[in-house]
């Protein structure tokens, strides 16, 4: 090809066939009806800020992945989440929003990480936020895993684990054995106990903490296990001092019996007690989402509570509780699989073919059908015959097909062809409409 | 506020409070949902692509208003318009595609221009194009006014004209009349016709063209009006030699006699002889949208035939046929005057409140409604009583508030309020759900 440009894309970047764009809207589309029907409503904010504005917190590894330029005089960068946005967001307009406020954050945003397989330089992530005026009940902690659980049975998912801890347990469980300036180096080894194994583990504590006790005492924690209210039994019966301890623990049992009053069944979640999710965000409830069939998928849905959002660009104190989902790594993984094989591949429903003498008929039909908000394509092949046109239905996918020609037009009647089946009928209009509605 | 970052955004960006942005998706919906109706599959591309490949074509005033910048060794803008990728798009993926190819793509791109009123830098287009592989039927010009009609009448306009023209009708004009090379500048000019009117659009002439009798016959064409048919045959006694010019107006006769056949009426189409859009792009027919109650937002969806997509990047013939909607600009002038200001702001349809002995039975109900896609929120305001939650649905614009107090737990009944109305009826869980869903 002589002087052409090539038409390539940059690496990191996802950009499907229209098949798979299917799919991928399909996925896109059941999280947002889900989180509508929980009464969150929809924020979407700009997908490029001041960097002052976006970076006002950032630093290190997250500074150095920023789509950041300039352009004119300003400083610019592209958004790397939604949770900045909207705590910027709220900050703005504080005044004009009604706390509790739930929102939803579907969109793009932009990582120049180093790209390798599975890692996306721009993706969607799919936020739900409830963010309180000062304060915010403890009840919106119970809605988010029915959320998690309705999205991802939406999605087609049949076994789904949620699950629970307690950032307050955590932080209670290091001051109550004295261990909380050494907190970051032994949640770090708390993350990785599951892949080292507990030799590892206890060799490598022994490194931080010289003391046999805190360290038995530290895995008579991590040990505890069994269902949610044994769990929380065997948490009560460690009589801790600690108040931060106790206040997690409580709250972890509230949190949990609304989740069943809202009706979530035990088999759908259970509480860890390993799981920290980072440093320093989150300050109490923390959500981690399993599909467990698919366990290779990692967390899928993620979250949790935190006292402060919007500190960098407000003095008001602004709690909430929160989850994310990574969409565009979901449907990567998911495809890999060949998850939705078996779903349909069409938006169209059916699709209206004319022979000779069918032309304005077809015409007429995909109107009426439309207009009954039956979705309808109509094939226009020059002068390409039917043939041709039964391959164009069959390579979109299209279910059905109805064919008009002169003879139909004759009988006031329409064949309709189930393109799965292969079975072909002869309708009036009113059974016509019947079948494809 | 000491240290903090002011929580401000750039100017030319839209950000929507939440009761703004329920209109804004809506109005997207409907597009999106019409576009579909019409057998157009979604394409998203990368918001970020390589400038050599984006700017393949552009050049001039496009190119300086480009978002582009260096990440690490790579040359990048951020995308303008859906045209470019979607022309890549096609040359990529051209094995993979079914011709003709009917994809929708609605998001937003992105032009830093000096921001004035109603211009945005930032903005949503909402695109459909039908591509052919080498040809493409003409049919598929007549598709496109019922698309754009349907998709108005959707958003919720009641008078709306299509403009309709043929490209080929001014340049076989301008060849009958010996102008091809001054067609740039009188067209420039025709452009300027309803603003400047005619004594200063023949002085304007009488600069460029030295010739009375060509001045004439160019008015004469320019006065033609009438209906369709009227047009169209005075277009025919003209008696023009020019082949172009005679393809031209046989596309436009067949383009709007499909037109009426596919249920259009003429009183929201006509034929505008002076539409031309832009100088180099379209090769045929040409669309342009009024809506006759608001004729100051102008052309509200725009578009028409082009005979090569892709020409930058592939050696494939690819003419096709698209139109595009500005939504950010055509929602922010509905906003200015109000259109949707009737329009229910709530994406709940009903807030279920508890009051004392009321919260499991509150809980378990969100669930049951939930179950039955209903959008149910319910408020957690910690002490917070029966009035708080009864206003926070009231500024939410919730239309239904279901009421659960210890009575109606006794009696297995709800209390359903009417928002709007202000009227309470006691009904049960089967009446219940009979009146929200």
């Amino acid at each position: 090809m002589a002087n052409k440009v090539e038409p390539r894309i940059l690496s990191g970047f996802l950009e499907l066939l229209p098949e798979d764009q299917i799919i991928f809207d399909r996925m896109k589309e059941t999280i947002e009806k889900t989180y509508k029907k929980y009464g969150f409503v929809s924020v979407e904010t700009p997908i490029i800020e001041y960097s002052e504005v976006l970076l006002a917190k950032a630093g290190g590894e997250t500074e150095k992945q920023i789509y950041r330029f300039n352009k004119g005089d300003n400083d610019l960068s592209l958004r790397f989440d939604h949770t900045v946005p909207l705590a910027r967001y709220v900050a703005k307009n504080y005044p004009y929003l009604i706390f509790p406020f739930k929102r939803y954050s579907i969109g793009k945003v932009f990582r120049g990480e180093r790209p390798q397989k599975g890692r996306y330089r721009e993706f969607y992530q799919c936020d739900i936020d409830v963010v309180g005026n000062e304060v915010l009940d403890l009840n919106y902690d119970s809605e988010l895993p029915l959320i998690i659980y309705d999205t991802f049975t939406n999605l087609g998912f049949k076994n789904i684990t949620i699950n629970l801890n307690n950032r307050k347990i955590l932080t209670g469980l290091f001051n109550e054995l004295g261990l909380t300036e050494l907190k970051d180096d032994v949640l770090r080894l708390i993350d990785k106990l599951d892949k080292i194994g507990y030799d590892n583990f206890t060799a490598s504590l022994k490194d931080i903490i010289n003391d046999e006790k805190i360290i038995s005492k530290l895995i008579e924690f991590l040990n505890i296990k069994g269902s949610c209210k044994e769990i929380i039994s065997s948490l009560k019966e460690l009589n801790y001092n600690d108040e931060t301890f106790n206040l997690g623990v409580n709250e972890l049992e509230t949190v949990i019996n609304n989740m069943n009053t809202l009706g979530l069944s035990e088999n759908n979640y259970s509480i860890n007690l390993r799981i920290a999710r980072g440093l320093d965000y989150y300050t109490g409830t923390i959500y981690e989402t399993f599909l467990d069939d698919y366990k290779e998928l990692g967390s899928v849905c993620s979250g949790g509570r935190y006292n402060d959002l919007a500190t960098y660009y407000t003095d008001k104190t602004l709690p909430g509780v929160g989850i994310s989902i990574g969409l565009t790594r979901l449907y990567s993984k998911l495809k890999e699989i060949n998850f939705y094989s078996n779903e349909r591949k069409s938006s169209s429903k059916v699709m209206v073919i004319n022979l000779d003498g069918g032309f304005e008929e077809a015409l007429s039909l995909t109107t009426k059908l439309r207009n009954e908000n039956i979705n309808v394509d109509m094939p226009h092949l020059l002068n390409k015959g039917m043939k041709q046109k039964m391959q164009y239905a069959s390579r979109l996918a299209i279910p059905y097909v109805v064919i008009i020609g002169e003879d139909e037009v004759k009988n006031h009647v329409y064949a309709l062809k189930d393109m799965a089946k292969g079975e072909q009928v002869l309708l009036s209009y009113e059974e016509l409409l019947k079948r494809l509605k």
